[in-house]
């Protein structure tokens, strides 16, 4: 099969076998997403060898002779219930990228997120999502309401990354929040806290961007514009991925207020530790989600997702999606195989 | 009277008025302490001019005419009313360092500590406590127990600052907890931590210091063997103030766990934010506790602080008492004036 791999330095579109399955599900990928982090891997982040992709949705090709249950790792937020039955080959699925050892607590909690001997799809220790065919444990997958199409389906796990911050923060309707960065994940992070009641408003520097935001009614503001408003805010999403936006992050939030770092990248930052300590700013790490709540809210139609689609590329022209979604201004890039 | 005062980026003795007291209460300086942030200041930090000073005990000299009930700004940690009865000339005192607006609505809800128009005694627009006389407002005041020797009440303000990590982070019997740095802060931290049942480890790189914290019972640990034992703790109390033990605070830590920040220093600090990502790493600031908390401990004999003593100097040594304050291996100065 084709497979978009990232080996010994290189990113190359390469034919591989099908993943052996090895008792777990094979999924036939009928849209990728390319993701930063994607970008990220090939200058080095997370030292990853192999097949890439993280952001998809396919067609189970087949299970483990057991049979699988599909077991919601989260609850979505609509009330029906949306992952009660059994998979069968055929389903359209998406899938929960961190598959761990089964055995340790965190595992036996049912959230393998932070297992150490985790593997993560198309990150760390297991090839990913560009590609023909992927494999995960078939408990990690879930089945796609007939209501979402593939195209908005395949955000399934950036908006599971995004409603993750709900997780680790507490956002109310009571919450003045501000977004930092217009990308993606951004765009994302808005909607979703958006989505709680509280009050958001998105920075960045991108008008055609932030009207993505404001036609959902969500207040944009040029990044040059947002000095004006220091000490504003209880909570700041970092989505920007910059030093900078740490910065302005910190200028922005109110003694006592709450950093979400969301951006992974590769590199140092510096920082102001003594402005931390004197505001007593919590800085809360946040990386993956759930994808049960952002099935719910793709169902709900709560947010935008299809506005963020730059291109469609096959995958055979991979290499080409990947310039493309390294081009500034480019928001999300899907790769078909 | 005399003071030592920071200005044009020199330390230096001075004879200066004394405060005017404009509604506040007048104290005569028994003891004061020389902090880090003391040291920090006649680095550049905070851009302060004037007395420094934060750490004191002293004498009610005058009050404002409308008199003065102390007002506990927390509870005490022992079940018996510590601060109850209203001042008098002659009462031995501590005082809260933040001075409030009074109107805003922080102040109000009876914490002034993030008062945005606040000074900070000796910190920032507000001359301290290196002097023969400070000012404060009457309400900052509390009186010391006849239990607590002046050698002892001197204590009171770091050990607060050590008690505000309670205030910040969930710590239980449950919690594994280190603390980075066998300085002032750090063995302040570690006895404070070790009063709510945590297991409790201090790391650095002094046995004579570590020894302070060993003779309480508590699990001590030099820094060269604590790779050992990554990803072992929930909570990691950064209190060495440097780059290097932000970034062993982070190995210790496991998954999800929380770094509180608890030294203030000049200067910026390179970070890897995709760590704090990756592994949901809280970030957490603390500043200042409150005294009431910190006068409990040291009337219960909870907490060691004599031995961290280690040289009183007369205030007209100032100078000298600074350069030893800054000395490796030196741990807490006292001026007498």
């Amino acid at each position: 099969m084709r497979a978009l791999r990232y080996e010994n330095e290189k990113l190359a579109l390469a034919d591989v076998a099908r993943p052996a399955t090895n008792g777990e599900a094979l999924v036939r990928v009928t849209l990728s997403g390319i993701c930063n982090t994607d970008l990220e891997i090939t200058r080095g982040y997370a030292g990853f060898q192999g097949t890439i992709g993280h952001e998809f949705v396919g067609v189970v090709e087949s299970l483990p002779e057991s049979g699988a249950v599909a077991r919601p790792l989260g609850r979505a937020q609509s009330s029906e219930p949306l992952l009660t039955r059994g998979l069968v080959p055929g389903d359209r699925v998406v899938g929960e990228i961190n598959a761990g050892c089964g055995t340790c607590d965190l595992c036996r909690a049912g959230d393998p997120r932070h297992c150490l001997q985790r593997t993560v799809l198309g990150i760390v220790g297991r090839d990913g999502a560009h590609a023909e065919f992927l494999k995960l444990p078939a408990t990690n997958l879930l089945p796609v309401p007939d209501e979402i199409s593939d195209e908005r389906a395949v955000f399934a796990e950036p908006l599971a990354a995004a409603c993750g911050i709900l997780e680790r923060a507490q956002i109310t309707e009571h919450t003045r929040a501000a977004i930092i960065g217009d990308g993606k994940l951004g765009l994302l992070c808005a909607q979703v806290l958006a989505t709680t009641g509280a009050t958001v408003v998105l920075v960045g520097r991108h008008q055609s961007k932030l009207q993505i935001a404001a036609r959902r009614g969500i207040e944009t503001m040029n990044v040059d514009k947002s000095k004006t408003r220091g000490r504003e805010f209880d909570v700041v999403v970092e989505a920007s991925g910059s030093a900078r936006g740490f910065g302005l992050a910190l200028d922005l939030l109110r003694p006592k207020g709450v950093l979400v770092l969301k951006s992974t990248f590769h590199g140092v930052t510096e920082f102001n530790a003594a402005r931390i300590v004197v505001d007593e700013i919590s800085v809360i790490g946040s990386r993956c989600g759930r994808l049960a709540p952002a099935l719910g809210l793709l169902r709900a139609n709560a947010v935008d997702v299809e506005g963020l689609i730059s291109e469609e590329c096959a995958l055979a022209d991979g290499l080409r999606a990947f310039a493309r979604a390294s081009e500034p201004g480019v928001l999300k890039v899907l790769l078909r195989p």
